[in-house]
Order: structure tokens, then C-alpha cells, then sequence
């Protein structure tokens, strides 16, 4: 066990760590050198640009600004909340509350903690005049364990764990109404978008007579007369996309190899074409790619005829647009059909949030989807030890001197060996740690979410079970994640709270350094971004060309949230369990809320770009997995307290789960359904705001083309390049005839569109997008309004 | 352990118990005095008049029908299913079909197990041949008990649970799916009705300066403005009622010395006012009641004043009714307000089916109550044997020679004091079984849900849990369900399957003595009626007087799901957890099934009166009960083999629940929501055709008072006794003044209205019943149309 010594010293080394980190970043971030990479968010909103030229260009030579190097603390807090919520999204504002909220539930219970516990942990003094024999750390003097066992003062203990809930619950109600609030007030303020009129339809049944654009139509038309306005077939172009990427990367070498020659006039640049360059002929790499990428382009164009043309090409999957955001409202939270497991209708998600490769999954196959990947992920968190002892004995030093002789000598150095021996296991645990997030991304994926908030969300919570079992229950419990399971199928389960419950102040220290390391260190690295540092500069040094190239170099990333909330959340519910046994614990704990709090949101406001916005979809889970953490720490508390022969207090512990529980159900039924639903109310005075300000709106064509699927918007570039004639007509008679087939209610939408003829040609220049209807029209006939981009793939 | 001899024995006594029960009600059926008892339904579907006078009124002399004693199997069995529906309702014939769900899975796995598993169990024969020394029943040979441990046979009673579990899912999945095709077809085939068109509203909030029939007409107005049509307030008559109730047992009283008199007219019929007649003055009877009761209706009129006039009388819960089901539809599936505890819509329940006490609680107060009630089932289940041990201790008898002194010389009678000793504990216990079905119904009343449907089905639940822990558990373990628990916390998690599937082959002959006393002989006792054949009897002797109190005197009762369904669910766990364990068990459930599918059929046709009609709403339930039973049987197998030593074939056994578990989900997400939500494809296809075959309906008119509280039913019978003139007027210049406030889409509803006019007061003339507008016009000014009265209560 550490001695508070230990600790001091590995305290110092992260903080002198983390003060490294912070210079450095101080340092770089003021060279307009790497400007793009520490202030992506700006120059994508157009905020900054990049101007100086020459020296002044690459090394800032003003030394003042050296002086000024903790500059940006302040310019991180400037920027008040509905500011962060115009420049960065709600989601990052809302992200940037969860650290608040730590500061606001830990910093009243460290003060009380502290000027009550450890008084009282002191006075107890059991280890110092019983237990003389057993080695103990300084660090549990001032922990429960100081208190001798049968001791009435665990009735403070108690109190303070009562109070400690109260206070948590108290703080997460508050925060849960104003999110709540803060995502209604969002919505209601935003400005007209196309997903509030939209509605995401799967399950399309297929007719054998009928396309599936006629059989959704029909449908709507017959069960939603008053309201439904169009639709917008989902082609599957997951081919297509993948060709387009192949020709992307075939298009980054030619670039490198033209650049090259540039410079170099006086030799084409020449390479092999087998393996890696090391055989097959020998070519000019020019003409090789050139010629590959013409060959990729006549494929490209015989796929797109076939999306186009196959109706098979269509999927059962459909955006189906409505006149008002009642109607889709309305359609959204309703079962349509008969059969529940067809028209599947939900919210659809942003354009730029639809993860269009899930669309199409049928209904069956998702339930067992779901529950395979189930699972999968029970066996990932338990068993993940088995694979990786597998892949540790195969890369072992005989393994590698079987497959590659050649190294054996330099193997055989002792040196070279003795490290080795000790570096691989170790290296495959961390590269299987690195890559985790990633694997469960795909889970979840293959579970069929279709929208990337949902698949962040997803795989936040699955990265929060492999967090609670392997880092907290595995660092208390001391054992693999499969013995733990095999000790809960065998041990009493009254005995499991006593066993987590003895350990819990034993590993106090452990858990410190583990906030210093991951939290503290973590973040500095964090805010100095070596990755994108280093992989920006190389491509500026090999590829980039125009300012164009130099945009694309930039990667801005984003919060992460399918990382980030799990190791969040693993914070809380160590405060929470340590709150009461070791308070000492405390301060670490907030000191890494409040660093995280600045870098982060400094970040967020110069750096992540936004990917879509969810409207801070992820509240319900924050909050559920705090109340999770409260009961973990009020079970181990019992635990404790039960080997502690506080037989009078221990009882009156049974309480606080139960009260905790009510106090979830009772906000999940209070605030959860803001995250689920829309309200009538909202949306009817939304419409009727609306319809007052721009009572000549002609919503059919602004919603056109809003959900068209990305492939669509490469065509249009083909086209570009091409140079059709683009031809732009407004097929009124159509229009007309579709009118007819509705009831007389909504007769006035026609009305409404031979009003507003002129507003929309007037739309039509001003964003100067192109119309290509002329060659699948038999596809969409609804589709005919201007262009409305999705922001990313363009 | 009972051998073949004891068990037979056993069969014997519970087969002439219930042959005698059966000829007994053979007997009594067909006597004419007993027919209001044995045939109810049928009195109150017109179908049968009471019309004999004189001794062939009273007794059957006909003696060929002595003969036919049996005639009414056929007769149950005559009627079809779509007849049955017509008749009784699709929950009845529903209720039926879980019989034959029975029956259709069961025999065929016993036609299996009889043929596969005893004669492997039969040949194992470890029994006979090593554990001499063990007594063990001749049961035990048929069992899984007489194959020898680590035996390789234990494949196939592996291969037995996979085949058993693959059938049972597959015919839960046909019934389920047939179920929600019935209730679908059913709802669709249904005439108009209206709680089609309504929907109820909880949690309306108060504003200040509004009643809250403005309120919720402003509300609906502004965010349903095309399908809002009125609204009906519920009054706070629960006290109005208690009275009613109380003048109800003075008139029975009243109309008793009455008839007396009438009778004896020589001398007027004498009483003491005091406490049961012992005490108190003497006086007339008839006059004491009569001027009684003039006092209570005094009471009764002021009180009815208060409830018409008192703002405070109305309830923040209203039934809202729209212009069609398509907006009904809508309404119930979508949340309307911001904030998700106010404006809570739902599915108006049938009129009669409303459980009116219960409209008026706040969503905070219902979140606490659900909480409360579920800790309070707990520890009903599993603490229950401490109150009656209480009682038992008090009820003892030196307790009651210490109250009642003088009954002590009958005690000491040696042979009262051994027969009181042994049997007062016993009675203890028999009455709390007795009442606990109407304990859990007061608990679900106390929960608030608000039709008399769904109270039942969550006492049905409630009843389920019990049963579970201490019928089947507890007949099991052999202990009281606190011992239980407490070795569930004490033990292994995997010592608990091996415990229970351990003693579940040895308590098989215990559970074919249960379903012979329980099922054969409880079900031979339901169709004889003892209990109302004796009080419809002492009824008729003393009180009724017409015709009309000879039909008050009847009672048919009802299915009684929230005692039945558990039940019966016992019964599939039983068959599905001995089906591969001891198969011979499996004949005694088919013969209760068919049994019992035989008497309650009959029961169905001729004595039940449906209460509601909740359409199968409790076909989930009943489909997720058998997935638990089919689970409960897989962790028992495997706890039980994995004592036999069959490693091999153990593991193999862990598929089966997590199959079942993904087969149970699958089911939900397909057929549950057809019990939860009504889709919109459905409510627009009747829509259009209603408007196609009565273009010229005026809704308004029909809907009108569908959901009056049934006081103001009463109010009109005491305004018709009063014979007050009643005045029928409609009130068509504030009809249009209301129409005005719309929005100009819902217009025609005006011109329909005017349309239908004369329709409108021919349905007046009809149904003959009274307008009483004059009274309380400003609670609701949208109540005009005709009179619908719900058929209980007038």
C-alpha cells in the first residue's frame, strides 16, 4: 500500500506531466504554422483565415504573445452559453454542463466530507492503537477503515450517505429540467429545418404491382390526406460510395506523384505495381494512375445506371415529408399499420446525421441483430482476457523466430530479449484497448442504428459496461473480469457487497493515481493534439497542393462522445463510492473536472467540428448512469458497513436504494419523454408562428431534396463536370393532378404553391443549385424543389 | 413419498368428489326455482323468461331429463366461435382459448414423453438397482430420478427440453398471432362505439382564472383543431355515491319489515335502533326506516347541489371526444404538452369499463403510490407468514378465555380444546387466503388505474407472484417464502437451481395430488355455484318482492381473471417443468384442461355476465407468463443435471433460455403493440367507410353524454321521480358561436349538424330519454345530444 509519500511523488511527476503538456501546447499553438490544427472549428466557420505569408507565415516572432501563454484560459470562458450553443451546437453545450454538474454535486460534499468525516476517521484511530502489526497507508488513517468496528460513529457515516444522495439527486433533477428545458427552448428557437417535417419510414412492404415510391405514396395519401406532403426514396449506393473511395485514394497518389515531378522536372516519377512497390513492372506512375482512375470512372458511370435504373436499387426505406411539423408530429409517434412490424415511422435524424449504410435492415433481421451483438458484448466485457492470451502466446519470442529466422540474432541479444519478453503481452492489451472503441462502433453498427448519434450513444454505453466491470470492479476486486463472474455465480450474493465493500478503502490510492494519469495527464494531452499535429504536417508536406488541399488536411475531430461519456461517468461513481469511505479522494477528483471543464471547452469553441446535432439526445443516459453509480456506492457502503459490525446503522441503509430508484423512475417519466418526443403544443404554435411570418412559404420546395441520398449529390458533380445542360422546369401539371388525388381539406396547399411561384424561382437563383430531374424522374416524381445540400460529402 | 397405491387412492376421492359435485349440479340445473342461478346470462340477454307458476315453477318433474343428466356438455360445445364473441365477448372466448392452448401444447409433448422419456427413464433403472437402502415411490422410477448419474441418456432428455421448448414457442407464436389477427378483426368489425372516439385526459393543469372545461377546450382547440370535437368534465361524486350506497341497505331494510307486514299484517314489525337490535328504543320499523331515509335524501339533495355548483367538484381529468377515430387515434399515441406529466392522453376505456374513483390523482402522487404498492407486494409475497403468525398468536385460546371469560367451561371440554387448538391456525390461514384476491385488488385500486380491465389484470399479476413463491417455491423448497429469500441471499447463485431441481422430481406426487383437489375437484365446485345458489335462495325468501327484484337478487358473476389467470398460468408451469422431469404428470394437467375448458365454456354461455369488454388486452400477460414458466423449467433441468453428474450434456442446455428470451422479445415487438395502440391504417378505413354508409351521422348528437358520471344518471332518476318538467331544447345559436372559434377547416362539421337535423331528433324520440340542460349548462355547454347511459349503475 502507498504512503501518502508515494503519493506526493506521483502526484508531483503528473503534475510537472501535465504543466509539460500545457507549455508545449502554449508554445505550438501560437505558431501560425500550425494554426489548422488548433483552430480547425474557426476556419470552418469561416472565423479565421490564414493570410501571412513567408516567415511570419510558419514562426510567430512576436515575443510578447510567449509571455501572455496561459492566454487562453481566459478565451476559453469568454464565451457565454447561447453564444457556445450558436457557435458549437447544443449538444457541445450541453456536453460541457456534465462537468459542472460534477463540480456542483462534488464540491459542497468534499467540503462537508472533509470538515466532517476526517475529523472523524481520525478520532476513531483504530489503526493506530490496535492493529500495530498490520501494514497500513497514511491515506486510510483518514478513511473509514480508521474507525474500530461496533463503533457508534458509523451513524455519521451514514447521515453523511443520506445526505450525499439527497444532495446528488437534488443536483440531477435540477440539471435534468434545465436540460430538458434548454433542448424545448433549442427546438422551439431553431430556425425552419428539414428534419422537423420529416419522418423516417422503414419496413416499406413490398407490392408486387407497385413501385416502392407509388406504394408509399399511396399509403400516405389514403391514412395522413390532410397532411402529407411527399417523399423521398433512399437508394442502396453502399457499391457506388465504395468505388468513390477507392478513386479518392488512386486520385491522393496521382496528386502526390504529379506534385513530385513538379519539383522535379527532370525525371518522371517511376514505381512497381505489385505488392507494396516491391515487385511487379515496372511504370510510370503518371500514366499508371491516370490510367486506372479513367478505367474507375467507366465503372463508376455503369454503377450509377444502375442504381438509377434497377428498381431493385430502391430500399423499403423512405423520408417521408409532411406540410406542417403537427403532421409529422403526428406520424412519428403513431403506429401505423396493422402489422407493428411495418411503416416502422420514427423522428428522422438531421440529413447530415442519417447513417445511410443501415437503412435498409428488415425488421427480423434487427431483432436478432440486436440480440446476437447483446451477446457479443457480454462475452467482450467478460471474456475479452481469452483472445488476448491467445494472440500473447502466439506472439511470443519462439513464435517469431518459427515464422522469421532472419531475426533471431538480433532476438537473441539479452537485452533486446529481457525487453521484449516484458514489452509484448503488454503491447497487445494496449493495442486491444485502442482499438476497443472502434470494435464497438462496429457493434453497434451491426446492431442497425440509423443515425450516427444513436451509434454514438450505443457505443458509449457498451464502453461504459467494459469500464465498470474491468477498471472499477477489476481494480477492487483484483481479477479478471471472468473470475469475477465466475465468483457471482458461486459466491452468496450477500457475500459480493462485503468482498467489493472491504476492498473499496484499500484501493483509494490506487484510484488517485489513476485520476492523476487518465484524468489529469490525460487531458493535457488531450488539449496538445499530437495526432493531428503530426498527421496534418506530413500531409501538408506530400499532398497538399491548393488551399483547397490544405482544408481537407485539417482534421478537426469531434468530442467523442462514444469515449468520452463512459470515462465521464466512471468519475462520478468513483466520487460517489469514495464520498463517504476515503473523502480524501475528493479533491483529485474535482481538480480533473474543473481542468477538464477549461480544456474542453476550449476545444469545443476552437477546435471540434460539429458532425450533427442531437439536441442533447444524450442526457437521459448521463443521468441514468449517475444513478447507477449512486446505488453501486450505496450497495458497497452496505457492504462495508456489514463487515464493520454496525449492527444498529447498517439496516437504515436499505432505504436510500429504494428512495433512489423511485427518485429515477419518477424522472425518467417526468423529463425522459422530452428526448423521446415532440409535443403537440410545441409543434402546432412552431406552425402557426410560421404560417403568421411567412404565410407565402412554399415548404414543398424547400423540402425537396433535403434527405437525398449523398450519392446523389456526386451525380450532380459528374454532371458538373460533364457539362450537361441542366434543365430547370416546374412540372405544374403534375403537381396539379397530385392535388387532386387528396381530400378537399388540403386544398389550399395548391393555393398556397401557385401563390408562391415567384418566391420560389427567386430561391431557385439565389442558391444556384442545379435541378437534374430529367433522368430519374419515374423515380421521385415529389422531388422538384431547389437543391438543399447535406453540409458533409459535398 | 406417496406410492402408486397412496396416489391412487388419492385419484380415486378426488374423481367421486367431483362426479358427485357434477351430478349434484346435474340435479339442481334443471330445477326451475334454481334457473335465475344456473342460466343468468341468458336472463340478462333476454334469451330465457322465468314464465311456470306453481310446482312446475318450482321443481323439474319432467323425469326424462333426469336421464340426460350430461346434456349440457354438448350444449357448451354447440355454440361456434363466432357466436361465442357475439354472445359473451371477445375476452371470454379469448379466456377459453388458453385452455385449448393448453391442451394443444401439452398433448402432443405427453403423447412424446410417454413414448420417449419413460421407458429411457424406465430402463435406467438405478433405483432398483443400487440405492436399496433409499426409499423411493414407484413414481420415481418413471422419473428422470431412476437414470443413473453421468449417464449418457441425459441426451436425450436434453434433446426432449429442446423439442418441448421449440413447441410450446411455436404454438405460443400461432395463438399470439391468432389473438391479435381476432382482437384486430374484432375492434374493426365492431360497431360504432364510443369510447372509438375518446380519449382520456389526466392531469389537466389549473389555471387560475379558468374552469377546467375551458381550459381543456382552449387546449384541444388550438392543437387538434381539425378533429376536436367537445369534451366531457368528470365530477368528484364519490361522496354522492357513499350515500347512495347507504340508502341503497336502509330501503332493502325498509322494503323487509314492508313485505313482513304485508305478510303478518296483524302486528307492525317491532326493533330496537341500538347496535344490532340489542339495544336502544324500541320503535315501528317501518316508520324508523322510512323517516330515515327521508333524511338521507335531504342529505342527498344538498349534496348534490354542492357537487353541481362547486367548482372545486370538477376534476382535472376529462374525456375528450373527436370527430373521427383517425383523430381519436392520434390524440392517444402523441404527447401533447412540454411539459410530459400534464395532458396525459390515453385510450378512454369503455364507459362501463371506467373506474371512476380513481380519475382524480396527480401524476407526483401516482408515481409514489405505484412505488409504495410494489414494496407493499413484496413483502406480501414473501413476509405474509408474520401477520398471520401474529394473529395466530393472539387467536390462540387462553387469548380468548382472557376476553371472554364465560365461554371458558366450553372450552376446557377436553375433545373442543384439542379440535379449537388444531384448528383456529389453520382457520387463520384460510382466511387470509380467502381474502387475499380482494387485498390485491385493493392495492391495485390504490395504484390508480382507471378501468376495472386493467385493475384486474394487475391483480392478476400481483396473485401470479404469490402463487409462484409460495405454491410452486414454496411446495418445492419446502420452507416459508422468508426462508427463501434469505437463502437466496445466503446462497450461491448457482446453488439455487440444484437446490430446486433437486426436490423437484420428489414433489411430483405432491403436484398431482394439488391438480386433483385444486383443478379436478375446485373446478367441479365452480360449476355447481354453491355460494350464490344459497344466497340467491335466502334473497328470494326475504326481500324480493317484483319481478325487477328477482333480477337484482341474481348473480352471474364473471370470469374473474384476476383469480383465474393466475391459476391457470400454475398450471402451464407445472406441465412445462415436469414435461421432461417426471412426464407422468402431464396426463392429470390434460384431463384439468379439458375439464376445465368444458365447465367454463358452459359457465361462459350461461351464467357470466361480461363487465367490459377490454378486447384480449390481457394476452400479453398471459403469452409472457408461459415464456417465464418454459424459463423456470430450463434453470431447473439444468440445475437438476448438473447434480447428475451428465457434464456433457449440461452445458449444451444453456442455448435454450437465451433462444427463449430472443423468441419471447421478437413476440413483443411484433404483436404486443396490436394490444397497445390503435394503428392509423385501421381507424382510417373505418372512418371511410362510416362516412360512406352514413354520410349524413351526427357524431356530436351520439357522443354526447357517452361518458357522463354515473350520478348524473342518478340525478335524472331523481329528477324523473320528482317529476320535474323536462325540457328539450337545442341550443342552436351557442352551437354556432362555438363552431365560429374554429378553424375554418372543421366548418362542415356546421353544415352537417344542420343537415341532420331531423335525424338528430328522431334518435331523441327513440331512446325516450331526458335533456336536463337547464340545470348545469355552464359546466358543459358541449353536452347536448342525446342520452347515452352506461348499462351499469342505472
Amino acid at each position: 500500500m502507498a504512503t501518502l509519500e508515494d503519493l506526493g511523488v506521483s502526484a508531483f511527476i503528473n503534475i510537472v506531466g501535465a504543466f509539460v503538456f500545457l507549455l508545449l501546447f502554449a508554445f505550438l499553438r501560437i505558431q501560425p504554422i500550425n494554426d489548422r490544427v488548433y483552430f480547425p472549428k474557426l476556419y470552418l466557420a469561416r472565423k479565421r483565415t490564414h493570410d501571412q505569408r513567408g516567415v511570419r507565415g510558419v514562426i510567430n516572432l512576436n515575443l510578447c504573445t510567449y509571455l501572455r501563454f496561459l492566454s487562453w484560459v481566459p478565451g476559453a470562458l469568454r464565451m457565454n452559453q447561447t453564444e457556445l450553443i450558436h457557435h458549437a451546437g447544443l449538444d457541445s453545450a450541453v456536453y460541457l454542463r456534465i462537468y459542472t454538474l460534477g463540480l456542483k454535486i462534488f464540491l459542497p460534499i468534499m467540503v462537508v466530507a472533509l470538515l466532517v468525516l476526517i475529523p472523524v476517521n481520525v478520532a476513531g484511530g483504530t489503526l493506530l492503537n490496535i492493529r500495530k502489526e498490520v501494514v497500513f497507508s497514511d491515506i486510510d488513517k483518514l478513511s473509514i477503515s480508521n474507525v474500530s468496528p461496533g463503533s457508534n460513529r458509523f451513524f455519521i457515516h451514514l447521515l453523511m450517505a443520506y445526505v450525499f444522495t439527497f444532495w446528488t439527486c437534488f443536483m440531477l433533477y435540477k440539471e435534468y429540467s434545465n436540460v430538458a428545458f434548454m433542448r424545448l427552448h433549442f427546438l422551439a428557437s431553431q430556425k425552419r429545418c428539414a428534419d422537423q417535417f420529416t419522418v423516417i419510414v422503414r419496413n416499406i412492404p413490398r407490392v408486387s404491382s407497385h413501385s416502392t415510391s407509388e406504394t408509399v405514396d399511396e399509403f400516405f395519401r389514403r391514412n395522413h390526406p390532410d397532411h402529407y406532403l411527399g417523399q423521398q426514396a433512399v437508394y442502396n449506393a453502399n457499391r457506388y460510395a465504395k468505388l468513390v473511395k477507392r478513386k479518392e485514394r488512386l486520385q491522393n497518389w496521382l496528386d502526390y506523384y504529379q506534385l513530385k515531378f513538379e519539383r522535379h522536372p527532370e525525371k518522371r516519377p517511376t514505381g512497381r505495381t505489385g505488392c507494396f512497390g516491391f515487385c511487379g513492372r515496372k511504370v510510370d506512375q503518371i500514366d499508371y494512375y491516370r490510367a486506372r482512375i479513367s478505367e474507375l470512372d467507366k465503372r463508376m458511370a455503369s454503377e450509377r445506371q444502375r442504381v438509377l435504373n434497377d428498381p431493385k436499387a430502391v430500399m423499403p426505406v423512405s423520408f417521408v415529408t409532411f406540410d406542417s411539423r403537427w403532421g409529422a408530429a403526428v406520424c412519428a409517434q403513431t403506429q401505423q399499420s396493422k402489422n407493428p412490424t411495418q411503416w416502422l415511422t420514427d423522428w428522422a435524424p438531421e440529413p447530415r446525421d442519417v447513417y445511410w449504410q443501415n437503412l435498409a435492415i428488415p425488421f427480423f433481421s434487427l431483432s436478432i441483430r440486436k440480440f446476437l451483438i447483446s451477446i457479443a458484448v457480454f462475452a467482450l466485457v467478460f471474456f475479452y482476457m481469452i483472445p488476448i492470451a491467445f494472440v500473447q502466446s502466439l506472439a511470443n519470442l519462439e513464435g517469431i523466430e518459427k515464422v522469421a529466422p532472419f531475426v533471431r540474432p538480433v532476438i537473441e541479444v539479452k537485452v533486446v530479449k529481457s525487453f521484449l519478453q516484458g514489452f509484448l503481452p503488454g503491447l497487445t492489451l494496449k493495442l486491444f484497448l485502442y482499438i476497443l472503441p472502434t470494435v464497438l462502433m462496429i457493434m453497434s453498427k451491426v446492431e442497425g442504428y440509423v443515425s450516427l448519434s444513436s451509434l454514438e450513444r450505443r457505443t458509449a454505453s457498451k464502453y461504459y459496461y467494459f469500464m465498470l466491470v474491468n477498471v472499477f470492479l477489476g481494480s477492487i476486486i483484483a481479477g479478471t473480469a471472468f473470475e469475477q463472474l465466475y465468483s457471482f455465480f458461486h459466491d452468496p450474493p450477500s457475500q459480493i457487497p462485503r468482498t467489493i465493500g472491504v476492498a473499496v478503502p484499500m484501493k483509494a490510492t490506487f484510484f488517485m493515481t489513476y485520476i492523476m494519469v487518465d484524468g489529469w495527464a490525460g487531458i493535457a494531452n488531450e488539449i496538445l493534439r499530437v495526432k493531428p499535429l503530426i498527421i496534418y504536417h506530413l500531409k501538408n508536406m506530400f499532398i497538399v497542393k491548393t488551399e483547397r488541399d490544405r482544408e481537407r488536411a485539417m482534421d478537426p475531430g469531434s468530442i467523442g462522445l462514444g469515449e468520452n461519456l463512459p470515462s465521464l461517468q466512471l468519475y462520478f461513481l468513483l466520487g460517489l463510492v469514495y464520498a463517504v469511505v476515503t473523502p480524501i479522494l475528493l479533491p483529485f477528483i474535482i481538480v480533473f473536472f474543473a481542468f477538464a471543464f477549461l480544456v474542453y471547452r476550449h476545444q469545443i469553441i476552437n477546435v471540434y467540428n460539429q458532425e450533427y446535432e442531437s439536441a442533447a439526445a444524450f442526457w437521459p443516459q448521463v443521468h441514468s448512469r449517475i444513478i447507477a453509480s449512486l446505488l453501486i456506492s450505496q450497495v458497497t457502503l452496505f457492504g462495508l458497513l456489514s463487515t464493520m459490525k454496525a449492527a444498529y446503522s447498517t439496516p437504515l441503509l436499505i432505504f436510500l436504494p429504494l428512495l433512489t430508484i423511485w427518485f429515477h423512475k419518477y424522472c425518467k417519466s417526468r423529463f425522459e419523454p422530452a428526448f423521446r418526443k415532440y409535443p403537440l403544443e410545441e409543434a402546432m404554435e412552431k406552425d402557426r408562428l410560421e404560417h403568421a411570418s411567412e404565410p407565402s412559404l412554399n415548404l414543398k420546395t424547400y423540402l425537396a431534396n433535403a434527405y437525398l441520398h449523398p450519392i446523389f449529390h456526386m451525380f450532380e458533380q459528374e454532371d458538373q463536370k460533364e457539362e450537361t445542360t441542366v434543365e430547370v422546369r416546374i412540372d405544374k401539371a403534375q403537381q396539379q393532378q397530385q392535388h387532386h388525388v387528396r381530400s378537399s381539406h388540403s386544398q389550399y396547399h395548391e393555393e398556397e404553391s401557385s401563390i408562391t411561384e415567384t418566391h420560389y424561382n427567386h430561391q431557385e437563383e439565389r442558391t444556384s443549385q442545379v435541378q437534374y430531374q430529367y433522368h430519374y424522374q419515374h423515380h421521385h416524381e415529389e422531388n422538384m424543389g431547389s437543391q438543399q445540400s447535406p453540409p458533409h460529402f459535398v
